[in-house]
Order: C-alpha cells, then structure tokens, then sequence
C-alpha cells in the first residue's frame, strides 16, 4: 500500500485565498484495479483560472468541490500498470491535480512523448498555456501581417509565449507585466517595448508612447486598466482576444469596466473571449509549429518552481502576488 | 436671391445640450452656378450619433464646426439645376444638414428613387437607421437560424427595424424601451418580450425572465446597464453588435463599463462595434430585401415629427429624453 499527499479545497475564499482554504491530506493508494494504473506526479501546475473555480458559481466548467482534492494539470510516470494500454516507466500526463499519486482507469491519463523536451514544458510552453497563447493570437485576434500587439500579463505563463509566437511572426509587440525583473524577462523575449505597470501612473500613456499608431491586437490576461488602455489606443478595427482577467479573480464586489467602452463603436473593435476546450482541433497545428521553433532555438521558457505538494498553496497564491516570472510550477 | 434658415453649432455642450448651443441664421442663396443645383429640403434628420459629433474629439468622423450649419442627412427637391445631370423638382437625398435650402455641387446630392414610398422613409426605415439594423444584426452579430435577439432602444429608428428583421427572419425577439408607450409600439412589431426598463429596478432579471434561456445575439443602442445585463444573459458564444451608447453621449464624467466584463472570457463572448460607412457595400442587399419586405406589407414604419427648422434642436434634445417613437425627424 503506497501513501499519496493530496491538497484538497477544505473552504471557499472570499477574495484573496488563504492558506486555510487548503488542507493537506494523506490517502492510500491500493493496488490498481483492472485496467487501472497508478501514477506518481513528477510536476503539478497552478494557474490563474484556477481561482474561479473555488467559487461556488456556474461557469465554463464545474467548480472544485469542498472536501476533494484540487482538479488541474500534471505529469507523473505510471509505477504500476493494470491496463495494457500502459507500462510501468510510461510518463504520463493528466488532470487530475494537487496529488503526489493516484489509481485512475488508464484512459483517464495520457501517455508523455516529449520529442527531446523537458516533460515539464508540457505544463507551459508546450502545454495549454503555449495553446492558448497561439489559439488566442492566430485564431481569435486573427494576426495578421504588420499587425502591432499589445499583451498584458506578459512575463506569464501565456503571456511570454504569446510575446515570442508574435515576434517569431515578425510583429512589433508591446508587452505590459510588474517589476523590474520581469520587463528584464520579457527584453530578454525579445519585445520591442515592455511596461512595467506598477512603475507607471499613467498605463495609457506608457502605451501610446510605445505604440505611437496604435495597437492592432491585444491579448488581454489581466482586464481592468490595461483593457482601458488597449482600447484608448486601439486603431481602428483593431481586434482583442480576451483570454483571461487575473486583476479580477479575487475581488469581492464585482469591479467596474472600462470606462471607453464607447470607442469600441467609434473605433469599430471586436473584443472576443475564449475559452481553450474549444479549440482543440488546433493543437496539431500547435505541436508541428512549436516543435519546429524549439528545434531552431527559438523559444526561450522560464519557470518559477515551488517543491513538495504542500507548497501547491503558496504556488498558487503567488500567482496574485505575481511572484512567478514564466510558468508557476509545483516540483513534487 | 432666396432665403434659407440652417442651425449652426455656436458653441460645444458639455453634458446634455441646450438651446443655447445652437443658432439660427439666415443666409442668402444666389443662383446657382454651374454644375451646381439648388435644394429645398422637405425633411431633415436628427440622429443619436450627432451627439459625439458636437464635441472636439478625434473619432471616425470629423466633429461639427463652431458657427457652421450641423451636418445630417437630409431629403429634398432641386429648384434649380445648372447641371444636366439634375432638373428641377427631382428629388434627392443630401448630407449637408441643417438647413431649409442650399447650393451645392451635383455630384454632392444623390437622386433618390422612391419606389413608391415616401420620400421621409429614405431617412428611416429605408435610409441609414434600417441599414445599420440590417448591417448589424446580419453581418456583425451574423445572426443564424434560432437565434434569440435582445435589442435595446428597440422603439428608436434603429431598434425597430432589428425587431422587425430579427422577426421576418423567424427569431424569438426581446426589445427593451423606456414607457409603456413605446412598449405598445414594440407590441405591435410582434416581439415575443418588450420590457418597459424604466418600470423596472432589475433589467437583468426582466430578461432573464423573458429569455430564460439566454440570449444568442444583442443589438447595442444604449451600452451601460443594457449591456451589463445582455452580458449576465448571454448565452455561450453570444455575439454583440455594438452600434450605439445613447446613455453616454451627455455623460460629464466617463461612465464605468459593465461589472461583469470577465463573462466576456467564461461564455466565449464576441462584443463587435461597428460603424455603418464601413458596409456600403451591403446597400444592395438591403435595398433588395427591403423592397420585398415592403411589397408584402411586413414593414411598419412610426415617425415622430417636429415641425419647423428652429425645431430642429429641440427634435434632437427630444432624442436624449426618449419622446421619440421611431424615427425622429423634422418636416421643414
């Protein structure tokens, strides 16, 4: 019998979660049934949207549930195979969370080939953050040839692919995150501009001086000012692919928008929001592109890791904090 | 030498105009010279959209000119032609405003075929106000078989012709307009809801009621409260065509957007603004189906008139304060 920590949702936070949301638990694992496996996770990831789905409320998808352990992204290796499909060694990748280990019906998991990668990227680079920053740039805004963007959140995990993928494609890109390390973090990217938003007064002005024409698309992960300001200097037609509002998980009355909504009559704008489970059928696309940028070099990826399962709050909180430059990630 | 009265913008409002912000002035028209023709109008146009207009702002159209005649749509007949392109007593449709009468190039005034309707419709419900319902319901918002439609200033010029195309074309329709006059006009445009949002304190729950469902498409004339609760209604993948914020226009402080911008990421929402100048193209179209629509009766068309050009300003304030149903215009 094999012990396994999980981290489960003990209370729903109001605002800003607390260490006392979480409660650290031990589970057996038995052995696998029939056409089970288990597993032991190397890697878990946290990420923003995370946070909304400890409310209890009716969204895109279920919210956790109080007392069971927090759902999300992770990759492990199989330690026992009940199921041909799998074997003993097999890295595997899954959803099913904040756990060190688990038994699951072994088309529940899905075996790793990382193509020469660290099986960690699958988490960021290569995994849903690096295909939601390409489905949302490509796809929703519809990049376009000599299109200027403008990406907020950029020193994040989909941030900082959504800043290489547009360079890669040879965009000017304007890029917005916190702190003096994370603009060194996205000069390094390569951006034409980067803002640090908690050094200026004036986010609007930061951005017309970066992009005296205007912006064509922006990529919206963190809502409130830097929305405001993406439309203050939008050009006409310019389109938004509103991916994500981490200035907006933890409040607790519901904030205002923008203040211009108008000018997305006047300036004709089209703001879109997505959600990445609908757009799959691109990951094909995704993989092949990827692999060939990681090949030639041209992708660069940060992490900022947390270790041990019990640190998976502290992770997921800095995520507000903005303590992660790149992807936030739990080494178990 | 004839006489012509136009209103000139003598000074620039701040919040809701006032008389004051207008002047009447006479001018003199010679005869006019060649290719030029002289026009008396018979109707003028007051619009919304003249609103911003009257501000010093860059937008997608130039603002009015202190102490020139206000630019609008008008219809008229030509008292003297020195074109051959012209005679005296065609009919034709300018864009020169404000005025009883004026001398203009030819090539400035269009020669309006009315097929039978009259000539005040090409202001309306055949003129820009229902090609920019047109325009928006069926290629901005790209309204698709069982569509529900919420429209917002549904009793306006706009609106009525969203309920009435969204209709014709078999949708299930929810109109909102301020008093139970207006209500009674959108009743008789066959809505399936019409809700009187001055008579109610919860315009979000008023649609929710009348489309538990949710809706597909909303036609934005108004933007603030109406748009927060097409938001909070939306179903997943609704689309917005954003074509006017009629609450905004006399606002002195910039108002606050919806609370509920996030919705735009959980329920893959796309808001898309739009100005009709850009949908020429789609005059054909509209002229086509608007000729059939009339030949078989299906178009009901309601004006509120004011009499008089130094009504003019007192039409359009009349806009700000709801006491149109239909189209607003000015006999002359």
């Amino acid at each position: 019998m094999t012990k396994s920590r999980e981290i489960r949702l003990k209370s729903r936070p109001t605002g800003m979660p607390v260490a006392d949301n979480f409660e650290l638990a031990t589970v057996e694992l038995p052995p696998p049934t029939a056409g089970h496996v288990q597993v032991r996770n190397h890697w878990m990831t946290v990420d923003p949207y995370m946070r909304p789905r400890m409310n209890d409320e009716k969204s895109y998808i279920p919210p956790f549930a109080l007392g069971a352990a927090m759902g999300g992204g992770a990759i492990g290796e199989v330690t026992i195979s009940n199921d041909p499909a799998l074997k003993a060694g097999d890295l595997v990748q899954s959803f099913l969370g904040w756990r060190e280990g688990f038994n699951a019906p072994a088309n529940q998991v899905q075996k790793l080939e990382t193509h020469g990668l660290p099986p960690e990227a699958f988490l960021g680079a290569a995994g849903m953050p690096g295909l939601t920053a390409y489905v949302g740039l490509l796809h929703i805004a519809g990049l376009k040839d000599g299109d200027v963007v403008f990406v907020s959140g950029a020193a994040g995990a989909v941030g900082s692919m959504v800043c290489q993928i547009a360079k890669l494609k040879g965009h000017k890109v304007i890029a917005s995150a916190g702190g003096a390390a994370k603009v060194a973090f996205l000069k390094e990217l390569g951006v034409d501009a980067a803002i640090d938003y908690k050094a200026t007064s004036d986010l609007s002005g930061a951005l017309a001086k970066a992009a005296p024409d205007g912006i064509d698309v922006y990529f919206d992960n963190v809502g409130g000012d830097h929305l405001e300001a993406a439309i203050a200097n939008a050009k006409t037609f310019a389109r938004f692919a509103i991916c994500g509002m981490i200035g907006q998980y933890n409040v607790t009355e519901r904030p205002s928008g923008p203040r211009n909504m108008f000018m997305i009559v006047t300036k004709s704008l089209r703001l879109q929001g997505f959600i990445l489970s609908n757009y799959m059928n691109l990951r094909a696309d995704f993989d092949r592109d990827l692999a060939a940028w990681y090949a030639a070099g041209k992708i660069k990826s940060r992490e900022t890791v947390f270790r041990g399962i019990e640190q998976a709050p502290n992770a997921f909180l800095g995520l507000f904090k903005g303590e992660n430059t790149g992807k936030m990630l739990v080494k178990l």
